[in-house]
């Protein structure tokens, strides 16, 4: 087993309080006291659990060397002391998506929707890993996990809401919006 | 659970007959009697089996719309009664190819080792179909299966030759190529 998969669980306990689980398209998600993040592959639903997202995260899809360099140079790591709020936005795209080529999909995803540049723009303040899902037969296709800090708030909904107005989210077909508070 | 799951489990018997099983870069593999092809996520080993190898079928990678266009214009199902003959290739690429950017992989793969063009050269003699099992912790990146006929063995060998001697090649650390024939 490789140590990229990352297994998200709405648990009675765990370092994150749940604020809200708001379906945004499609089918929702039940909501749960607290989120636990394990850096692992479970096997099964543990014990009071409600329900468990799994993703792994991989290589870069769709980043030139230009972007990815400048992405480098000012991202920062999940895992900042300071961080209070994170999200996790569990997302599929629909069939029209996946039968598009490379091409087609970094065309509608930078060029058309400019996804990179809006995430840029966020950095280092919003923090973000990205799990994917789909070729795991998993609910959704990816999991996005945010970590930022309270006075930055705006800005997250700011990133969240430019993103939703993009030509790319026409090919949304289910989201979900987990919001997250540190717990005590 | 998904339906592009595959599992190629070297048996004592299956439809397949194992004829050669050859390392070509890096550590190689058990040989086996028979090949036996499930299109599911086996859990474990079956009772007898020596080795199990999974992927996941997935959206394409690279190739361009126009490039998709030609090969489904002219590409052969996998499953033809008359073939014959078959091929598991396992491979590994090394971490520099993952490092790469998607435009780096992209020019590396066709604008200078031509991959899709001379696959599309065989088309529809060899039928060919890609497995990912890198996002799911296998031990093999890619399990790429082929199949047609004794006739065809020779165009399969000048394939395969051409692909290994490829700027891309050198981005491969693990090899394996398995020749199948078809049982009774």
């Amino acid at each position: 087993m490789n140590n990229s998969f990352y297994s998200f669980v709405g648990a009675e306990a765990g370092p994150w309080r749940i604020q809200s689980v708001q379906p945004v398209a499609g089918a929702g998600l039940e909501t749960a006291p607290c989120l636990q993040i394990h850096n692992a592959n479970l096997a099964g639903l543990p014990d009071g659990a409600r329900w468990i997202l799994r993703g792994v995260t991989s290589h870069a899809r769709y980043v030139t060397r230009t972007e990815q360099n400048s992405l480098a140079q000012i991202q920062a790591p999940i895992g900042r002391s300071e961080c209070d709020r994170a999200a996790l936005i569990p997302l599929s795209k629909n069939s029209a998506w996946w039968a598009l080529t490379q091409d087609e999909r970094r065309e509608l995803l930078e060029e058309r929707s400019h996804h990179i540049q809006v995430g840029l723009r966020y950095l280092p303040a919003i923090a973000r890993r990205l799990h994917h899902g789909r070729d795991l037969g998993e609910p959704f296709d990816f999991l996005t996990y945010f970590e930022y800090t309270r006075r930055d708030s705006a800005a997250f909904e700011e990133l969240v809401a430019a993103l939703r107005q993009s030509e790319e989210w026409q090919y949304v077909e289910r989201e979900v919006d987990i919001r997250l508070e540190r717990a005590g």
